[in-house]
């Protein structure tokens, strides 16, 4: 197939350098930077620079940019894709992007089906992407109400291609709701942590502990920002949930209440072994 | 020297191994299951098995027992050591031991000096110990009132011989409040974050953000209810400011303010990179 990747960030720069390193695809790369798209070409990640006039040469098309310009991409630029080719995204948040293109695109003939790729870095840019950036990780499909089952098929097996371990099939509903906890919540939950006057004397204080809780505090605001207020109802009920559970906590310090604190500790442990054991069971998907 | 281990759990038993591996000095091993011992000494973890009556057998002693037994056993044992070693711990809080102590070795003329290895693993026991456990780690050397420089010198070549990088000496008071943020917190924060229903769907929805923010919910909870009991005020201090941080995300969905929410993140963000800078630009201890 030929492949178009719009966007050479971290996450469609790591696309194309995964196409090439373990497909036989040929790979067409568009960015608003000629310089990343001249890079992207001399390296090899791309076969080809490309401009929107040249969207009808792909069979499948990724769109990787922030939510906003995703959508705007996809509305705009509807009509030049080929009849028939495969259009998807790889934005966090789906029913934001299925909700807005699902018709327009069955409209004009082309198959859309959402993604997302559950990957990423504390780096941005396509000078951090990576071949093996989604080796071993998840891949969420998000099919509309008119995608079928070919599109999907062959998105998966692409993806099974570029190294995903696991790939699921998702609602943009489901999607939206789980992420808010297993993502969304992580990055605010981090980014949060850091802001006690206490860090000042963290160096020298502090293990893996302190370290991994904090690791995603580093994020881009900009995507966040827009992933964390256009999913607004499934992460106020994830946000609001820890602040509850939170309190558990400190009314058993509070209350000086040993007892509670041990079994608050206990359930927490319980539910992450659990976890932890569904992960170990889980079978590789087909 | 002749070191005693006191507890060979994982913590204990990563001393010992550490000893052996690193360092000429012997290793006198002391465990309540003889089992453990046993294990110890057939894999060349120590050299002796020894009974509380060898205390006095030992240079160096290191305490590596839950909070309570580990002033249990300096209390009921003070006066078996020798005159004039050097006794310390690995507790993981530090006013609770040395307040209780420091006049008591001193009387007994036997040189107290807390001590806390900022190093664990998800799991707990012997079997889990490691030699390298504690390499690139901290090395945090509390001493009390009446620790002569001689000993925390003593401490601080055998820290550096085992492999800890960075070697730093706190008051009780500094060390405490301290840790609330950097350990404490992070281990309450993760063990409430898997308490949402949402975790039922978690499985193939996960990427690196999520088993990091939930990677130390799996904690042995004796110990830590121990730990954080006897850390009240400093901890409650930390939790409270967490819950305060979190509610200011909560009000930005709620409000549906971008604006406010993107201001969060960015001002979490700076404060990562700040503590990131600061780490690599930490100059190693002498």
């Amino acid at each position: 197939m030929d492949i178009a990747v719009i966007g050479l960030g971290l996450i469609g720069g790591s696309f194309c350098k995964a196409i090439k390193a373990k497909t036989a695809h040929r790979c067409l790369g568009f960015d608003i930077s000629q310089n990343v798209c001249q890079k992207a070409l001399e390296n090899k990640s791309i076969d080809k620079i490309i401009t929107e006039n040249d969207l009808d040469k792909a069979d499948l098309t990724i769109v990787c940019l922030h939510p906003a310009d995703t959508l705007n991409f996809l509305k705009k630029n509807v009509s030049k894709f080929k009849k028939g080719s495969i259009v998807t995204d790889s934005c966090g948040i789906k029913e934001y992007i299925n909700s807005n293109v699902a018709q327009l695109y069955s409209d004009n003939g082309v198959n859309f089906v959402g993604a997302h790729p559950m990957a990423g870095r504390e780096f941005s840019g396509f000078d951090y992407s990576l071949p093996n950036l989604f080796e071993g990780r998840s891949f969420i499909i998000v099919p509309t109400e008119f995608t079928n089952s070919e599109t999907t098929d062959v998105l998966k097996s692409l993806a099974a291609d570029l190294g995903f371990s696991n790939i699921v099939i998702s609602s943009p509903q489901v999607h939206d709701q789980t992420i808010a906890f297993t993502s969304q919540l992580a990055h605010i939950v981090s980014n949060a942590y850091v802001k006690s006057p206490t860090i000042e004397n963290e160096s020298g204080f502090s293990a893996g502990s302190f370290m991994d809780l904090t690791r995603v505090a580093k994020l881009n605001e900009d995507m966040w920002t827009e992933l964390f207020m256009n999913n607004r109802d499934a992460l106020l009920f994830e946000v609001e949930n820890i602040i509850e559970k939170l309190s558990e906590y400190k009314n058993a310090l509070k209350e000086n209440d040993s007892k509670k604190m041990h079994s608050l500790l206990k359930e927490g442990r319980m539910i992450k072994e659990k976890s932890l054991m569904f992960h170990a069971d889980r079978k590789k998907p087909d």
